[in-house]
C-alpha cells in the first residue's frame, strides 16, 4: 500500500473516537466495546454509530460517521463484515484518517466473500489519506491515556512497554504476558499498517522503553530488519515468533541451502538486527522488568548469595544453562566473607550465608556480603536468594530496603533477588520500582540477566554482525554472470552445474581448474594441459545425480585414459539416458582438502537471500550443525557463522589437526552472498563440497537453480 | 551403616517428640523449632530438652532426654554441634530409635572438629537400634499429622506428594516447589538414612501418590536404581538432580568412555529406572497435579481448543517442543466443528472457537467441541485455552463446571486447561480437585502431558530399557580374561592394548585377525598365514600414541615387506623411545568398514559400569552425539542406545547408503557391559574403532585401563 500519512498518533493518541457498530447490549461478558471504553476512563470524545440510532449508555447514537458534526480522529469498526466496506467508504468521506477494524472474516476467511470484502476495503482507502489497522484485531491500547478498544474487561497496568502483536490475548492479558503495557496494538490481518510502521512509531515514543512483539508471520522482512537494526541499539526489541515447531519440522531436505529451516532464518535475521528472540510468552514480563530496571551488565560473571546450599547450586546450574559464569571472587572478597562465616565453613561462590546469618544477623551478613561482591572487580552481577516465609509487611527479616540501598550504589551491576516461600509474590511487589528485580526462579533470573548482558555487549551501541549493506554495489564479475545466466535462461535451462563453477569463479570464489571437452581428442589434449590425476564428469543440465548414471570417472592419469573415459561416459549416458542433452564432458584436476565444507544459498520468502554453512557430509545434516545468515554478510559475520557451528574446531586445528584457511572460506561466503544479492535470477546455489586446506579453498562441485524452475 | 531397623514410622509418624536444644526465644523470625511445632497443631507429646531447664511456651523443659519419664519416638536435635555426640549417646541410652539432627558443621564442615564430631556420632549409634536423619537438615514434615521440625513458619498444604531432598527449601517452600506435600524429609548429610530407604518408605505409604526427589549427590547408586526400578511402575518418581552444569562442563576429555559426562550418566540411569528427571524445581508442582489428576494418556495426539488463533499456535509450538503431536481429527469431528463454525471459517486443529462462540454461545460451543474431540479415536488429550478476564465467582462465562463435567466422562483422556487473563490464579484454584488441571502456560501444559504420556507408555507396567540383570552370571570367556588380567597386573601393567583385543574376543566381540611377532622372521611367516594387506603395530604397554612414534605401518602386501616393516618399527622405537618395553610387533589384516563406531566403557563413581556409544571421529565428540547406559544392558537397550544418537541413520541406510549390521554392534555393547560387570579390575575400556559392514563388525583397536593406574 502507498503510505499516505504515517501519523499513528491518530490511532494511539486520538482526541475523538467514533465507534461504528456500537451495541446496546451491556453488562459483564456482553463484550461491548463502548462500555469497556467508557469504563476505562478515556477522556476524549466518543461517538457511538449505529443505523438504529437512539442512546447507548447515555450517549446519543449517530446513524453514520458522516452524521457526526465534529471531526473524528479514529474510527473503530465492529459491524458485521458485509457492512465494513461501506463504513470504510463513509470514514474516507468524513475525512477520518485512522480506521481500526475489529470485525473478522476478510483475508482471514476461507470463503470468496471474505476475499472480495478484503479487496473492497483496500479499494476504499486506495489513494486516500485514510490508514487502516486490522481487520481481525482486538484493537489497541494506550494505558497512558486510558484508551483501549477491546470488547473485554481491561485492567490497566501501565508499564513503559510498547506492544505489537497478531493476537488479542497479548493486549487483553498484557499484565500476564508483558507485565503491563504502555502503548499496544494487535495488527490483525495488517492489510495496511504492519510491524515495521508500528515498530518505528514505538521507537520514537519516549514513554516507551522496551518493545515487545508477538509475530506469527512477516511480509516486509527486509524493511523490518532494517528498521530493527536502527532501533535496537537505542531501545531493546523482544520478539516472540510463533509457529516455530511446525516450520522446523519441514527443514530437513536435500539442498544444502535448506539445511537451515525457515525458523532458523528468523533466528539469524533477528540476531543480525539486534532483536532479542524469546522462546515463550512467559519470558516477556521478566525481560521487560530487567531491561527497564538495570542500566547495564558488563560481563558474564555472577556472584551468588544464598540462604540455602541447595538453592545456590540451583542458581549456579541456571547460570550455566544460559552461558553465564560463576565469578571467582577476589582475595579481598573471600577474606571479608571468611570473617563473617563460622570457622568451620569456607566461603565460596555460591556463598551460603545461612550459618553466618544465624551467628551475626541476617541483615548484617547479607548486606555486607552483597556490598563486597558488588565492589569486586571480578563480579558483574549478584543474585541473592532470600526468604519470603512471612508477610513482608510484618516480616522482621524483610530486607527489601537494605538490599535496594546497597544495589543502588552499584548502578552498573545488577542486583537480582530470588525469594523462596509462600509470600514470594508479595515480596516481588515490594521490589517493584526499586533498583532490584525479584525473579520467580533462578532460571528466570539467569535467563533475564544473560539477555541483559547480551543486549549491552552485542546490541547497544551497534550490531557488529549486521547485514552488510556497505558492500560494493557491483562485483567485477557482474557482467560475466549476467551473460551466463541470460544464455542459460534463453536456452530454457534453470539448473546449472558446470556453468555454476564459472559463475562462482567470476565472483572471486576459487574453483578447481577444469575444461569442457566436446570430443575424445579434445579430452586427451585438455588432459595434458590440466595435468593428473583427473576427474571426468558428464556436463549436462539433465543429469542431476551424475555418478548414479555412470557419468563420473575418477583417477584418470594419462591422455589415453582421458580419451577412453570420454568414450565410456558418453556410451553410458547415451545408452542409459538417451533423451538427455550432453554439453560435453568436464575434466577437472582431482583435488583433496584437509576438510570439506558446504556453502548453500537460497531465497527466503521473508528475508530474501540467505546463506547456509556447514561441514561436508551427511552427519552435519543429521545433527543440524549448520549456521545461516541473511545475505550479504561481512567477512566478520561470515567468520562468526563458521565459529558458531560445533564443527569449527575441525577447521581451526583441534587435537593436533592442521588448521585450514578459515579466512578463505569466509571470503567465499561473502562473495556467495553478493552473488545472490546481485542476481535475483539465482534462486538457489550450492557449493558441495568446498575443499579447504591450510593454503586456501577450492570449489569442486556446484549447483544452481534459477528462478522459474518448476522442480523447486 | 548396618541397618538396625527400618521402621521410618518413628520418624514420620511419631507419637512423641523430644526437642533437644529447645530455645526460649520466641516470636516471628525467632527460628524456634518448638514454637513452630506447637503452632502447627501436632497432636503427639512434645518434650523440650535443655540443660537450663525451666518452662518454654508452657511446657516443662527436661535437662536431658534421659530425664523424660515416658518413651520417646523421635528426638530432634538442635544444640550447638559440639554437644551433639553426647546428646546422641543419651538418646541411645534412653532407647530412642529415631534421631534427627538439625545442627550443621559435621561432615559438611571444612574443619577437623567437624569430621571428628561426625565420627563420634557414627560411633554413638554403631551397633545400636538408633537411626539418624541428618545432620545438617531442616528436618521433616508430615502434613497428614501436622508435624514438622523446621524452625521456619510452615503453611501446611497437604498434597499426596512424598518429598526427599537435600535442601530445606523444598520442605519449607513445598507449596512453591511441589504444590504442597504429604510426607517430606531433608536428608541433609545422610550419614545413616539416605535416599533409598526414604524412597522405599514413601513407596509403601498408600497416602503418597507421587514422589519428588531433590538430589545433589548420591552414594548408593545401584541400590537406589534397583529400588526405583521396582517402585516407578507403581508410583511415579520425579528427580531434580542439581549440579548438572558444572559436571557437564567437565565431560569432554580424551577417552571415548568419557564422551558422556557424569550428568549424562544420571540422565541415562534415571531413564533406565523409570524415573522422570525434571530440569527445574518449578516443574514439580505441575507434574504432581498432572500425575495425580489424570488416570492415563494413551498416545501423543493432542486436540487444541482456543479462544484466540495466536494462543492456538503457541500451544501447537509447545506440543512440538515436547514431542507431542497435533491430532488429525476424524471426519466426524471436523463435520461437527464445521457445523458450529461460521461458514467463512474452516475448522482445524487448533480449533479457534471464538467466532463460533460469538454466534452460538461460548459454553455451548466449547463444551460441544471438547466432547467431540475427546470422543475422537484420533485424540489422546485436549488442551482448552479459555479466558480468565473476570473473577470466576462472578464471571458469567465461568466454564469450570461444564468443562469438568465433559472431562469426567473421558477418564483415560486428559482434559487440560490454560486460562488467560488477570484472574488466572483464581481460576486455577477453581479447577483444583476436579478432573482437569489448569496450567499456567501452554509450555507447562505440554511439558506435563508429555511426561504423563511417557510415564504411562514407558514406565507404568514395566521398564523395557531396564538394567538387564537376567544376563548369564558368567561368560564362557571368563577364565581367559581372568588369566590375562592377572598376568598383566602381576607384571605391573595397567594399560592394555593388544591384550585388550584378546579380552574382547574372549567375550564374544569380533576382533580383527592378528598375530604377535617377536622377530623379523616370525613377522614374515605370520604375514603369509594372515594374508594381505596388513597393518603392523608396535606391541608395548608404554607407547600410547603408536603412530606418533613411528610404531604403525600400513599397506604391507608381502612377507618381505612384513620383515622390513618389523625392522623399521623396531628401529624407530628403539632409537626414539629407548626405555620402553617391546612385547613384539602386532600383525593385523587391514580391514575397512562402511562405518566406524566407538564403544567405550568406564566405572562411574555412583553407578558402576557405564557404556558409551557413538559414531567414530572427532565430530561425534564436538557435537556430543553419544549415548550412554548403566551396564550391563540387554540387546534391546543396546539398540535403543544406538537409535537415540543423531548418527543412527548413517548405520541404518540413510540417503541410499548401505545399511550395516546394527545387531552385531548391539551384541558388542551387551558383551562389553558383561565384561565390565564380571571384571572389576577393568576401570576403562575403549574399542576405537569398531568397523561395521553389512556383514558384521570388527574391533581393530582397543585400549583398557586396569584399576590402580595412577595416570587415570
Amino acid at each position: 500500500m502507498a503510505q499516505q500519512h504515517n501519523n499513528l498518533d491518530l490511532f494511539f493518541y486520538p482526541s475523538s473516537v467514533a465507534l461504528v457498530g456500537a451495541s446496546s447490549r451491556t453488562g459483564p461478558a456482553a463484550l461491548n466495546v463502548l462500555e469497556q471504553m467508557l469504563n476505562s476512563g478515556y477522556q476524549g470524545r466518543i461517538y457511538p454509530v449505529n443505523p438504529r440510532g437512539g442512546v447507548i449508555l447515555g450517549l446519543p447514537v449517530h446513524a453514520s460517521v458522516t452524521d457526526i458534526a465534529e471531526p473524528v480522529d479514529l474510527a473503530v469498526v465492529a459491524t458485521p463484515r458485509t457492512e465494513v466496506p461501506a463504513v470504510v467508504r463513509q470514514c474516507v468521506a468524513k475525512g477520518i484518517k485512522a480506521v481500526l477494524i475489529i470485525t473478522q472474516g476478510f483475508a482471514d476467511a476461507n470463503d470468496r466473500t471474505g476475499q472480495e470484502l478484503h479487496r473492497e476495503i483496500m479499494a476504499a482507502i486506495a489513494g486516500t489519506q485514510t490508514r487502516l489497522v486490522g481487520p481481525n484485531t482486538i484493537g489497541l491500547v494506550n494505558s497512558l491515556i486510558n484508551l483501549h478498544t477491546s470488547f473485554i474487561e481491561f485492567d490497566f497496568r501501565t508499564a513503559p512497554v510498547g506492544l505489537i502483536c497478531q493476537s488479542g490475548i497479548f493486549v487483553n492479558a498484557a499484565d500476564d504476558f508483558s507485565g503491563g503495557v504502555g502503548i499496544g496494538v494487535d495488527i490483525g490481518n495488517s492489510v495496511d499498517i504492519g510491524f515495521t510502521e508500528c515498530l518505528e512509531y514505538l521507537a520514537a515514543r519516549p514513554e516507551i522503553k522496551v518493545i515487545n512483539i508477538h509475530m506469527e508471520g512477516l511480509r516486509e522482512g527486509r524493511d523490518f530488519l532494517a528498521a530493527a537494526r536502527r532501533i535496537t541499539p537505542h531501545k531493546p526489541v523482544l520478539v516472540l515468533k510463533t509457529g516455530a515447531t511446525e516450520e522446523g519440522a519441514r527443514a530437513v531436505c536435500s539442498h544444502s541451502g535448506s539445511m537451515a529451516g525457515a525458523d532458523d532464518v528468523f533466528t539469524a535475521a533477528f540476531a543480525q538486527s539486534g532483536i532479542i528472540r524469546v522462546d515463550q510468552a512467559a519470558r516477556f514480563a521478566g525481560l521487560n522488568r530487567t531491561l527497564t530496571t538495570y542500566r547495564s551488565m558488563r560481563g558474564r560473571r555472577v556472584g551468588l548469595i544464598t540462604v540455602s546450599g541447595g538453592a545456590g547450586i540451583m542458581a549456579a546450574d541456571a547460570a550455566g544453562t544460559y552461558g553465564l559464569e560463576i565469578a571467582n571472587f577476589s582475595p579481598a572478597t573471600m577474606a571479608a566473607l571468611q570473617e563473617m562465616f563460622p570457622d568451620w565453613m569456607s566461603p565460596g561462590n555460591p556463598a551460603d550465608i545461612w550459618p553466618a546469618a544465624m551467628a551475626r544477623g541476617y541483615r548484617e551478613v547479607l548486606t555486607a556480603a552483597l556490598d563486597k561482591m558488588l565492589a569486586d572487580d571480578a563480579v558483574d552481577a549478584v543474585l541473592c536468594n532470600t526468604t519470603a516465609y512471612l508477610d513482608p509487611d510484618t516480616d522482621p527479616q524483610n530486607l527489601v530496603g537494605p538490599i535496594n540501598e546497597v544495589a543502588a550504589r552499584y548502578p552498573h551491576k545488577p542486583t537480582a533477588v530470588w525469594t523462596i516461600g509462600p509470600h514470594k509474590t508479595a515480596y516481588a511487589a515490594k521490589y517493584a520500582g526499586g533498583a532490584v528485580v525479584a525473579y520467580s526462579s533462578p532460571d528466570e533470573a539467569m535467563y533475564c540477566l544473560s539477555r541483559l548482558y547480551y543486549y549491552h555487549s552485542a546490541v547497544k551501541g551497534g550490531i557488529s554482525d549486521a547485514l552488510n549493506e556497505e558492500q560494493p554495489a557491483a562485483n567485477s564479475g557482474f557482467g560475466t554472470v549476467q551473460t551466463i545466466l541470460a544464455t542459460a535462461l534463453r536456452a530454457g535451462r534453470t539448473v546449472l552445474d558446470y556453468e555454476a563453477l564459472d559463475i562462482l569463479e567470476a565472483y572471486g570464489i576459487p574453483v578447481v581448474r577444469r575444461y569442457l571437452a566436446r570430443s575424445r581428442e579434445e579430452a586427451a589434449s585438455l588432459a595434458g594441459i590440466l595435468g593428473y590425476p583427473l576427474v571426468m564428469k558428464i556436463a549436462s543440465p539433465d543429469v542431476p545425480h551424475k555418478s548414479d548414471w555412470g557419468g563420473v570417472l575418477l583417477n584418470i592419469t594419462s591422455a589415453e585414459q582421458a580419451a577412453q573415459a570420454y568414450q565410456q561416459i558418453e556410451d553410458q549416458i547415451r545408452s542409459r539416458l538417451p533423451e538427455v542433452r550432453m554439453d560435453g564432458i568436464m575434466l577437472q584436476r582431482q583435488a583433496a582438502g584437509s576438510v570439506e565444507v558446504i556453502l548453500g544459498a537460497r531465497r527466503d520468502p521473508q528475508f530474501g537471500p540467505v546463506l547456509v554453512y556447514g561441514l561436508g557430509g551427511i552427519y552435519t545434516e543429521l545433527v543440524r550443525d549448520v549456521s545461516c545468515r541473511v545475505a550479504p554478510v561481512s567477512g566478520a559475520a561470515a567468520l562468526a557463522m563458521m565459529k558458531e557451528t560445533c564443527s569449527y574446531p575441525i577447521l581451526s586445528g583441534a587435537r593436533g589437526r592442521e588448521a585450514v584457511d578459515i579466512k578463505a572460506v569466509a571470503d567465499c561466503l561473502v562473495n556467495l552472498g553478493l552473488l545472490l544479492r546481485d542476481h535475483p535470477e539465482i534462486a538457489e546455489a550450492d557449493i558441495n563440497p568446498l575443499l579447504v586446506t591450510a593454503a586456501g579453498c577450492l570449489a569442486v562441485d556446484a549447483l544452481m537453480v534459477l528462478a522459474g524452475d518448476d522442480d523447486e
